[in-house]
């Protein structure tokens, strides 16, 4: 999927709202626990409901795995699902992937040719070499870890080093020589949207994958303020106060209304900003 | 599995070696491939003729997932044929995993519950919350990623910060304070054998793992000169170099041939230490 392609699904859908698929058994509706594939028939309820409001669905390996190969049948079934029906949504395996070249190689076998994922996350700890295996496919993306939204952010990544720079702009910094705007992206938390300019310094034009908006405490307006770019450059996610809006029977319908709640203000961002004005 | 059991099996065995599990198809012998599990039927011959030779397997993530479903199936069908033959051997599983508190919950769930691993390296680059969550299985074991073999460790982790020191000790001396050395041990790359002095000198009870002696070219005489402690405190990896030994129908047997030899060399060089003498 081209950097073009997804800037239409923003235009087209008013939205840049990424909904990430992290269903927890212990959390799903009653009544799906009886069926055979509970988290598939989750996520394809949630997808059927919200699928016009977003225009990426992330979910995160963590909870699949955690349920063995039931878990990984699902995840399996869920991307195809979306990718059969929803082609035009960027599909986003978020695995937080990085190990050693040939390693590195093999992972990217899974989540791009095993699995028919669009874009993985991937942490960049070990350097140049276990990030490249992933830009080799074309169409396909690279979302490297440089700010996470989490308490455990400030143990490493903001420090400031040297009085000049800290460890997440030397990745941001080192890491945009290693693909391009239309191969790499950035997960940047928006519990520190005041840092988004720091990062918009450094990669003007890469899209940037916000994760905290919701249950985590982000502020949309103010990361639209300080993160957009002329082609949007945001993508946001929100899982948790999405999926889990509702239970019982109408759980979907409920995940939509909160979907719709923020694709609206996201469409009200975009329209200040003069984006999308004639869509 | 405890530090002294572990220690145990080192004097037992006169070996600290780990062999990593990482099968490839292309790469096993030919009439595996008939076979309806032929990356489990590899793993069984080479863990057949090793068992002796060996205080830990490493099955890495990335040669399963690569495979999809059937993939996790061998994985599960390895991890649970160690842990029934072969209870007093540490399974790690090279996973490299790390995510914000409530996901890192569940690969916990994924590794010590759902496969019934010993241990499971993890990144550090999102800081304590994603890898706390590991730390509270009872005898389980996180192994914190510090200094990789791979040239893109010098991206970020090896140069110095400040004039003081570089990502990977700053790696090290925080997070000796979120586990201790009964659950916590380090990954630091053979590769950089004059670097462990560095790293002893601020863990010298941790174990580490040391992956890179054999295919990735580290030196285990320098390796042990630098990294061991009373308890030997060193287990080091080698996969490529084992498992490929051979082909054919005589793999296992040849496998066996290279892991002797190391695990000779290990020998001498715990004797020369004065460890295991009367073993």
């Amino acid at each position: 999927m081209t950097r073009k392609q997804i800037f239409e699904q923003i235009l087209k859908k008013k939205s840049f709202l990424c909904l990430g698929l992290d269903p927890e058994l212990k959390l799903l509706p009653q009544h799906l626990l009886r069926e055979e594939h509970p988290v598939f028939e989750f996520n394809r309820g949630i997808i059927s409901q919200t699928h016009d409001l977003v225009i990426a669905y992330k979910p995160n390996l963590a909870f699949y795995e955690c349920l063995g190969i039931p878990g990984w049948k699902q995840l399996e079934m869920t991307v195809s699902h979306i990718r059969k029906n929803y082609p035009d949504i960027l599909i986003i395996a978020d695995a937080k992937r990085g190990d050693i070249g040939n390693t590195a190689r093999k992972y990217a076998e899974a989540f791009f040719s095993q699995l028919p994922c669009d874009a993985i996350t991937v942490a960049p700890y070990m350097g140049s070499d276990s990030v490249r295996p992933f830009l080799e496919y074309p169409g396909k993306w690279v979302i490297l870890l440089a700010l996470t939204s989490n308490p455990g952010a400030d143990d490493f990544q903001t420090p400031a080093r040297d009085d000049r720079e800290s460890l997440f702009e030397t990745v941001l910094r080192k890491s945009v020589q290693w693909g391009t705007p239309d191969n790499m992206m950035y997960v940047v938390g928006a519990t520190r949207a005041s840092m988004l300019q720091k990062v918009r310094n450094i990669v003007p034009a890469h899209f940037l994958l916000i994760p905290g908006i919701g249950a985590q405490g982000g502020d949309l307006r103010e990361v639209a303020g300080n993160g957009f770019n002329d082609h949007c450059g945001l993508i946001v996610n929100s899982s948790r106060s999405i999926l889990y809006a509702g239970s019982g029977l109408t759980f979907a319908e409920s995940a939509r209304e909160k979907a719709r709640e923020i694709q609206q203000d996201m469409a009200g961002l975009l329209r200040e900003r003069g984006l999308g004005l004639n869509q």
